[in-house]
């Protein structure tokens, strides 16, 4: 591909501009009217092939698809087959606006963004003179109500993990108190990996919890033993039960409230009894939990945490890597919640393509280079931030996500009531929904055939499916997924008789 | 600033191109030709007043500088204030090219960065059709000899830890044997963090190592306690004497080889003693100890390691996140030992700008998902590294690095001759070179000293302070470096007097 530039002298001596005549990729007007599906078997001819010769370098065994980004526009994905699929999956819940959003294609070539591409700054030490402007009108634009800081980061793990270090620094300094002093044998054993200097502090998480496959963030998530087992972990950080509702949520509300109550209850005894053996500095808890099951609770199962962590001095991270950022029909799943204080700390990634949590100032540790690294996340993709929320303010795409949500919701509803046997449990916020099928091999077996109706979607938990559409998600596309889950039943239904 | 768009239809229909007119950043002709400080105190005051605004939002007791990076070019980095450096610090020894490089600049707003940038794949689930040719392009073509498999990752404590991953499973797969199963337990007790599930295996590194600071990188970093302080660690994960080397080497070559062999006694005897305790599934150990001091081992040693890991059954894992590419004389650093072997693992990320880890196929582990996150790195900086590859092939950076090095440090071993009572241990790879001051006081006046002369240096372990130009780093430029480091040490040695 042949770039044209054209470079013109400056008032400044010795600078000039640098105009570039850009071909940009080949963009679609509109998106298709539906999927479009050419192949009998998916994946194809081609797509194996692919997949076959990145399988050399990388393993790629979890691949499901290869993309054709090209020729991806929108909420439709296209394969390297030439199979089109409306993706409810979106790269793992982590496109916010569409494949080839005109907007962020804008956005791309910006001389703020080629700048922060070409001049990666270590943000700690040497940071840059915008970057303040940056954070405030991305992601401080949208800060949780009480929450005046940012800490920016990599990816979901690397934002858990840090907030999990925030939380223990701050825990030892209100245990020394205001005058207290680091001893010279924690300064010693900290060396060694043993206490006092490096504590046995614990970080309290839920069955069926994820937060990341890190060394401290995967002593958290407990989900499937396939990314638990074989790797050493924090023995003493322990989990307590989610909630696990019945639905119709309107049939068993006795039921949720009282399980609901238990878990409430057997949190706060585990909180006790692990102040004599490795005190609890944080708990961790997702709106809703996504890898495990799409698992929710009510806003009051989250008042009642708030209430917990507030008697016994503990702090509460609200995990919004999967739920922030619009899909439930909030930005934050957590404002649903109405807390009667907000969270310590909510930490963020995937839509926002940026990573980080917000805090309160008071969780910044007592010195520099505390909690640090060399880049502190990638200003490229805090420069795109400020792209995401300029669309999903413009285009009210949180009330879309709301609106579609509540639609698509109840039209599953209609499925659900039509295959009784085969569909249960359709439960969701916003676009962030899900649906039970009877076993696992038939949860798989129904994301197989929705794929081959041209509907791409994943599994979650062992019996559910997510959807997980971008906030471009509208009715329309809503009545495409629909039809193919309606299509899908009627054939899983008329096998299993 | 007004982008100017042009889009025209293409034959396939609802597709058009869009052509951008772009204005770039006005970009130096050349550089400075050498630094300009015109505030009586640094950081001046309009610098000052940044950090300050910064500071409302993230932490910044750690910024020495912010800068103006419109101003910067090449080797040199403007600050708000207009003062010029010649940056020898490089945003902690990460940016290969320099400021505002050309080819970067460039590259930047190409169509196949731009489509990166916009759709961010999940590499795992969901690669693109172009991904494979970018891994070959980029790092498989300079992967270290023996390894032909890259693991993307986003930082340089994200590679380590999930090279560790791999380690701790390849260890339970050649435990369980060929026809071994996973038992019941295993499956049960990993979700509750305990063992069998969750093993007791530990990955040694050595005493001086930096190799991150999440919960797994952080237990096997043992440089300062600031970075170790609060934070829980894997107790049984142990550390080894890294060899402490005298200086001048051809004075002391009879010394340092006894304190070598020391030192691999040591290793060897903490491998068997950590077998019936916690097994070392992999050593860790970079080529030259960066954050620790800059500290360095000759090949034998390193060969002596090989040798140990190789008859113990235990991985090595090279950590080039700091040597490598480029500033050592070779591209990687290990390439100077000439090992019988190579490395099970190599790490990377820094000067690459994107992140990860090489190795044999033999460590992906038995099936998929289980080393595996949504994004598996960044594709818009592995796109980059192509461009840093490009450029440092074609313009023979490597050599460049190399050449100036030997030069840089020739001058250096003359000025440490003039004053011998302040400067010592001149110390170095290519243009990777640290020299001492008596204490850590003088050590940090001296930086500072230097940044008053218009040079930007880092301290590293207690008494360092080491040099991390890019690969254009030439000889005018280590001309400019020599008259400032005279300079101070003519300054400093009155002040002492």
């Amino acid at each position: 591909m042949v770039t044209i530039a054209l470079d013109i002298p400056t008032d400044d001596s010795g600078h000039f501009c640098r105009f570039v005549l850009l071909p940009l990729s080949a963009q679609a007007k509109g998106e298709p009217s539906g999927p479009k599906i050419v192949t009998s078997v998916i994946p194809g001819p081609k797509t194996r092939a692919g997949l076959q010769d990145l399988d050399k370098l990388q393993d790629t065994r979890a691949a499901t698809m290869m993309t054709d980004l090209d020729k991806s526009i929108g909420n439709y994905v296209a394969d390297l087959d030439g199979n089109i699929f409306l993706d409810l999956y979106c790269q793992i819940a982590s496109l916010p606006l569409g494949y080839n959003s005109k907007a962020l294609i804008e956005a791309a070539t910006k001389p703020e963004m080629v700048q922060m591409l070409v001049n990666r700054p270590a943000l700690g030490v040497q940071p840059h003179s915008t970057w303040a402007k940056t954070l405030q009108e991305s992601f401080m634009s949208v800060a949780p109500k009480g929450l005046t800081q940012v800490f920016t980061a990599m990816s979901g793990s690397d934002s858990n993990e840090t907030a999990y270090k925030a939380a223990f620094m701050h825990y030892q300094r209100l245990k020394r108190g205001k005058d207290g002093v680091v001893t010279a044998e924690e300064l010693s054993t900290c060396m060694k990996n043993i206490g006092p200097g490096s504590p046995d502090l614990a970080i309290m998480s839920f069955d069926g919890g994820f937060h990341g496959r890190l060394f401290g963030s995967l002593s958290t998530t407990r989900t499937k033993a396939l990314h638990k087992l074989d790797i050493p972990a924090f023995s003493t950080w322990i989990s307590s039960p989610f909630p696990s509702l019945k639905y119709p949520l309107e049939k068993y509300q006795g039921e949720n409230d009282k399980e609901e109550a238990r878990c409430l209850a057997v949190a706060e005894e585990k909180i006790k009894q692990a102040k004599t053996k490795a005190p609890i500095a944080a708990l961790i808890v997702e709106p809703i939990q996504s890898e495990g099951g799409d698992n929710h609770a009510s806003p009051k199962f989250f008042q009642g945490l708030r209430d917990l962590t507030k008697k016994h001095g503990i702090l509460m991270i609200v995990d919004e890597v999967q739920t922030g950022v619009g899909p439930t029909g909030h930005f934050w799943a957590h404002e649903a919640w109405n807390l009667t204080s907000p969270p310590d700390i909510v930490t963020f990634s995937k839509k926002f393509q940026a990573a980080g949590w917000f805090h309160r100032s008071e969780l910044r540790p007592d010195g520099p280079y505390r909690n640090f690294n060399t880049w502190l996340g990638d200003p490229v993709r805090a420069v795109q931030a400020k792209t995401i929320l300029h669309e999903i303010k413009s285009k009210d795409l949180v009330k879309n996500a709301a609106e579609t949500g509540a639609y698509l919701k109840k039209e599953m509803f209609g499925i659900q009531s039509k295959y009784p046997e085969l569909i249960s449990c359709v439960r969701g916020q916003g676009t962030f929904i899900a649906f039970d099928l009877p076993t696992s091999d038939q949860r798989d077996l129904f994301v197989n055939t929705l794929r081959s109706l041209g509907v791409n979607t994943g599994g979650c938990g062992s019996l559910s499916i997510r959807l997980r559409p971008m906030l471009v998600f509208q009715k329309k596309h809503a009545d495409v997924f629909l039809d193919a889950m309606d299509k899908a039943a009627s054939c899983h239904q008329h096998k299993t008789k």
